[in-house]
């Protein structure tokens, strides 16, 4: 008989698993010059989610390998993979948090790496932490095919048609009445993108079939989404304390967003039917998509 | 009889030719969204010595390859290393014209990016030619082995460790008195890396030997230095209109450099110093390294 699934304990162990193979990966105290990389270290460790490094994980435990050696390289190359993409995260944070684009000084509770450091300094961060994801993937302990597939999975979805594109989207989108498709598409590229790319990487390391990528694809759209819109909803209704930054800034800055095309309402249910979308998409996989069901679920409901 | 080498012609053939890749890859007429992609190709077309794109192709004409496919994937993967390498150079520019870094308002005879465009779409230009140089050699129809080795050899090149890094060390060293050792190490890693990565990219295309990949390197580690030598030769003597970007700023900002350190005459000296390291660690290539060789003669002769 199997042990029940206890979502809160596989939580605690993989956030504290992404922590460790990010404090072992970004651990250079004795590497020249000091400061940048105490500055990535500020950036990337102590804080956060950690979303996309646990759907990582998540959809790693879909592997079906029963093989020792496989199934250690597997949980290998899954570290390398949930550290890459919240490198990326990490880098898309600083920059977004720079003057000349969101101006925030809180992030994570914290100050932003600009104002616990200096502006250089925070471009430089974003950059260098950009340049390490890829470089964490390309030294990865599993065959070539795999790092190119999981590399290439990355750069799509944070280059200039994923995540990048997304923000440069947002910008020229203040001031101006997007409509619902404009938003979608803007989200699917600003934050979907990189979510999906987190499940892909899960389904690479675990050596996944197409039609299963196919299925682990359709959940991840759902769930960006979602995640997307309760965050609108969260920056319209919750204050800055519990977000751990500025709240109401998009509205302030007269953004669209869910809330403010469609009403709170609207948006909330939104967000409803797209985790019901998320969770049947994992039908076929059964127990083993546990996790990734409860992320769903977290996802939803975080801030409540 | 073979045709005596024709520098100026290769040179031109083979600025054409990085000039046709980049376009072809960066072609982006119709993609969303429109306007990252337009400052996207300002950045990175229509201008620059493509010395990066250059040693790719020299060092490529190191391979012994006399198969026709192996030839055409050969040649295929060389514009692959080079608009990536070029597209990391690229971004590298954008990111140091920044106001908040060096605050450049001409480069290669044109308003910056962030003057032509914005500031925080130069940022995200910068960010997205940095994930498409990754993208590009991820993609690329070579063995995966191969791709990976590029790519891992790039990143390691422009991070922290590298050009990111040199770049942290420059905006320290300002107002500081670096000493020699100090100015070298910081050359070595902001241009240095990335120059001995060209010559490596262009190395693993043409399949080179690990004995070969010696001697490149070394050749690569004498031109780095005497580049960024005859840079600083340059930034003390020449003017604005023949640099194509502002002059005389690091001597305003108070950088320590080659010029400033040891004299001009010194600084001259070592470049040619250097010149000559260069040219004897190609001196087991024969005939095929001549337009390494003559790549070196254009690098420290630049300018004059």
């Amino acid at each position: 008989m199997n042990t029940p699934f206890q979502f809160e304990a596989w939580l605690r162990s993989h956030g504290q698993r992404t922590e460790a193979a990010l404090e072992a990966s970004l651990n250079s105290s004795d590497i020249h010059p000091a400061r940048l990389h105490e500055a990535m270290r500020y950036a990337a460790l102590g804080g956060g989610k950690r979303i996309r490094p646990l759907l990582v994980y998540a959809a790693g435990e879909l592997s079906s390998a029963t093989d020792p050696n496989i199934m250690a390289q597997t949980a290998a190359t899954l570290d390398a993979a949930a550290i890459a993409i919240e490198c990326i995260h990490a880098y898309s944070l600083v920059h977004d948090d720079l003057p000349c684009m969101d101006d925030d000084d809180l992030r994570r509770g914290r100050p932003t790496v600009h104002k616990a450091f200096d502006e250089p300094t925070a471009l430089l961060v974003g950059d260098a932490l950009q340049t390490r994801a890829f470089e964490i993937l390309a030294n990865t302990a599993c065959s070539s095919e795999m790092r190119i597939a999981m590399i290439a999975s990355l750069a799509s979805a944070s280059g200039s048609k994923g995540m990048a594109g997304g923000q440069a989207i947002d910008l020229e989108s203040v001031g101006k009445k997007l409509d619902l498709a404009g938003l979608k598409q803007m989200h699917a590229m600003k934050t979907g993108a990189l979510l999906s790319c987190a499940v892909s990487l899960g389904g690479i390391a675990a050596q996944l079939s197409p039609v299963q990528m196919q299925h682990l694809a359709k959940y991840a759209e759902a769930l960006g989404l979602a995640f997307q819109i309760v965050d609108d909803v969260l920056d319209a209704t919750a204050d800055s304390h519990t977000l751990g930054k500025t709240a109401g800034k998009d509205a302030a800055n007269d953004k669209p967003t869910y809330v403010t095309l469609m009403g709170l309402d609207y948006a909330r249910q939104a967000a409803a039917d797209l985790h019901a979308v998320a969770l049947t998409s994992l039908a076929s996989f059964g127990n083993q998509a546990q996790a990734l069901q409860d992320l769903a679920g977290l996802v939803v409901h975080r801030g409540k």
